[in-house]
């Protein structure tokens, strides 16, 4: 089976925060194919960002795909609030709480597509139960949740495991934590095919001057894709 | 004593998250005295909003004061961030732990104002031990984190006993919830002085187009003031 | 003003819980005025009984009135479903979180009467705030959810304290624990017109043999209504 | 090795609470070989049942198996009480807690057969090192606690694996969730051996006139044996 | 009614934990009334310091007073285990759990003598229905559990209005925090009986050359002691 | 690869706490290997031991290596305290929460060598994913925070398993529970290297009179290292 088209997933964790309709706009502009939104509540994560009240006022400036990755605890009383607010994907993790399969049919069953994020230190097999209900598997590259940290090498032989897992179902495999042009390539030679790129990506730019958002982006895809041909 | 003059405090929530630090830069111009920043968890209340990066990102963009109200629970381990992000003023809830004379410590010895802000079912009593440690105490007039509520007057007569413990120190009695040009004479009436609102401020205009901030503004600092002469 | 009537609510927690319905048809046959149901969760208090689906299954056998206490935290996730259950009143712990007052507004907005119930150690001022949002409260004359309890006499001022802040309100004075024919007086003398008891009303009978259920729900009675004239 | 007797385990979660004594007597009659009941607490799964009070007071109605599936957290301060309460076999949640090992442990030392049952995202090779501890293993067929919901097939496999890691242990394997004369042959093709069934079992019947639930337990039955001959 | 005599009760926390049973002897050797130790679980407040098997092995080596404060939440599940180890005192926290009242009835039911530990923001109310339970009120002058503070003076008049509530009853009077011999006056003077004090009198000495223990004790005894003449 | 050598790990919680400094040094001049430190909170197991404190207390009394068992949870808040407090080594559960990779990048991070400890009921694979990150792997062979069990012989495999697992990498293999001079052949047959030992080294012999403690040290021992030759 041909390796599917790398895209490219920005984090406007490390957009500017006060301007967050205009930098989506721009990034898009720029050549992202999803924006990617981290929640975090202060508990499932030592960090906290943004609720569903953002994810909603962001919609209208995403043309492409909102790609909401949930790094909270517990996540089902929240499912409606981000449905309604316009996500395309909703990501949960399976250290967060007992009922996975539950929240997955939970997202599912709002219209929303279903996603599986894995911490560092979580075997492939915590998904083994529920490939038929996942549309998206992530496997984070860094402690989600946590400041100034390295891509996590050792999370490689992760990825082509769960490639291997995959099969051909029609499941996107997302790394997201220190994702650059540098790893990039790494990554997508494991069988990534959505990377999630925080500063990477907004670095050198801003929403009034965007210009290094493209570049960035351009750079990245180029490196994955090139381990490709 | 003389009543104090009555601040505007605008919540943001209410206004556009898309456009943030535009928002801030428009209320401000249109006469808000504080800009209000509402901190939610998903835990101690059962919405989840924004959190330091939000409020460091706004920190260039607000020139008056930055009165950041914490719904979360546990504080101390965010102390620190929302210091660090520029806060003026924190305030926390005796409800939310049982350390609240520590957090007040801590908030201080960090270089910020403190506040205590009190649920509606909470006496004032609450506050009866840490009078000497407090720059505002904020009484709650609508529960916070829940939608669509209506002003609680059965809060006024908190506010009075609230107003008479303070005396004559230092300390802000703030009002949040449900506050507008109806409600505000009945509050500032019963002794506050600093007034949160969010959509009686933010309706009919836009960061772009923000004349009727300012005249929201003008008819809620109008109707409250109309009572101390 | 004159005392109210004396009301008796048996607990269905001292009846035989394999022929609930019958019992609860028994015990209104045999003159109770309310059926007082327990519902514990095994965290907010040690002990865990039964939920919203027996309520509703016991529902169309009590014709008087289905008093639920929740002895549960959190309680708000399970207002709906005890509303639809049928329960008419629902009583609430203050000490069970943090936002009482959006409980009980919560509860009323369900179409059921609210109830505060305190805890022993519990002061009356936790209800101070919520008198107007309150058709029930009671004291706690045992500690709830722990077996083998006898009656805690301390807690007779505290009734006559809520009894003086009820002043002429709409608002039923329940006492539960310990209450049988020698504590009733007592009770009763201090204010109190609703009185649970569980094995004083059920002992000496059964659904199939009823008679001790009147005897001793008019042995209550008659002790608590005699220190009334 | 031969596959053992198909044994059917009526829910009581799908019988009339209001007359539980003789609903466990009816479907004992009616051919039941064991009686299941769901303890459920609100905490680990979304919903609240019962507890050990009710457990005991079914006790002298059930003479065959009383099977009590605990959907609790934390489950070791129950252990006593549901084992006082006359359980013939308990059954806990490896997704519970961190103890499992001890849990099953402390059950067996409390004179009760030991369960585990398998929320639908938890692979197989969750009870791989308790196998010596455990009397039944429980494949969940719906996900414990929540309501309507469909049988999920994606669980098959995981019965078929537990059936070859079982090997020649005398261990029961359990399927609870959505069992009915449908997807009785697929389980049981799978290799279980005790089917949980609610409403497939009580529809049509009453305590009063249980013949429809001897018809129903004879249907899944007779589903269930005629893939094995 | 005269003042009691004032009591030292030293903390051990100060003292050399290699060496705790001889620290013990020591203390009491150069004049300690009691031997007061602080029990922390890393929850109710931020330090974890010792359980019940060390307040067992120093049972032996006290032959005063044993007095254990309990920083633990919950704490109905360890009140045995202290018990068991020798405590003499147990004093709990009201704002460790909604049971507090219960709590007390299970400490004096073990056969210790029961305490109640105020929090600085912890109006002095929260007694007010548990006096006939307890054997002593210990007010907090630092926040339990963090380290480096200092005497918080705005006690004071709360340990005035204990020992206004406590009136005749045989309670002691406690005061634990930044004891010294500059603030013992203070305290005293308010009406405290019992003081803790931990490098105010372990500085300067050690088990083998405790004499400093004995003049750090009497420093503070004499201290306490002056304004009572 | 040759079997590396046996250490002998006695741990102090069999020691007397009212000595423990003594102690310490008596074990290691008798030849203990490692001094082995239990830190229990009451939450992640229910037994509540000692803390950070006794643990630099202590530092001065161990030459040979501090060996620090974390039953905490969360554990990440306490990390740089036991760091300060001078551990070699500081283990942690991977039942204990989410981010255990986290955990031990922060250990690491903190200068300290990173154990992980498995439950009983664990898979070996939970370790899978952290290998390149652990210098010590922990078989739990009776279930922490509980007294009074013996030696679980079904976790032998599982010794065996991580033996396997870890290869040529430089990781010690632990066994911790139920170890004494009839089980340590078996444990270290299977593959475990460093032993820990409560009960077995300590009985029979006393700080001041430490001979049994060597008597018991070389008997552990030498049935460790019969099995290899």
């Amino acid at each position: 089976m041909p390796m599917p088209t790398v895209k490219i997933a920005p984090s406007i964790l490390a957009a500017d925060f006060a301007d967050l309709g205009a930098e989506c706009r721009a990034v898009e502009a720029q050549g992202a194919d999803w924006v990617h939104l981290d929640v975090m509540d202060g508990h499932f994560v030592p960090n906290l960002t943004m609720g569903p009240a953002i994810c909603k006022a962001l919609r209208p400036h995403i043309s492409t795909v909102m790609d909401v990755h949930l790094m909270i605890a517990p996540v089902d009383p929240f499912i409606a609030a981000f449905a309604e607010a316009g996500a395309d994907i909703l990501s949960v993790h399976p250290e967060a709480g007992p009922h996975l399969h539950r929240t997955l049919q939970a997202i599912r069953a709002a219209g929303v597509r279903a996603g599986v994020a894995l911490n560092p230190a979580t075997p492939a097999a915590a998904v083994s139960e529920v490939l038929d209900l996942v549309d998206l598997i992530c496997v984070m590259t860094v402690n989600p949740g946590f400041g100034g940290q390295k891509f996590i090498a050792s999370q490689l032989p992760k990825i082509s495991e769960l490639r291997r897992m995959i099969g051909d179902r029609a499941i996107h495999l997302q790394v997201d934590g220190g994702v650059d042009a540098a790893t990039a390539p790494r990554v997508a030679e494991a069988g990534a095919d959505v990377l999630v790129a925080g500063s990477a990506v907004f670095r050198g730019g801003s929403a009034a001057d965007p210009a290094a958002y493209g570049e960035n982006i351009r750079a990245i895809r180029a490196a994955a894709e090139g381990v490709r041909t």
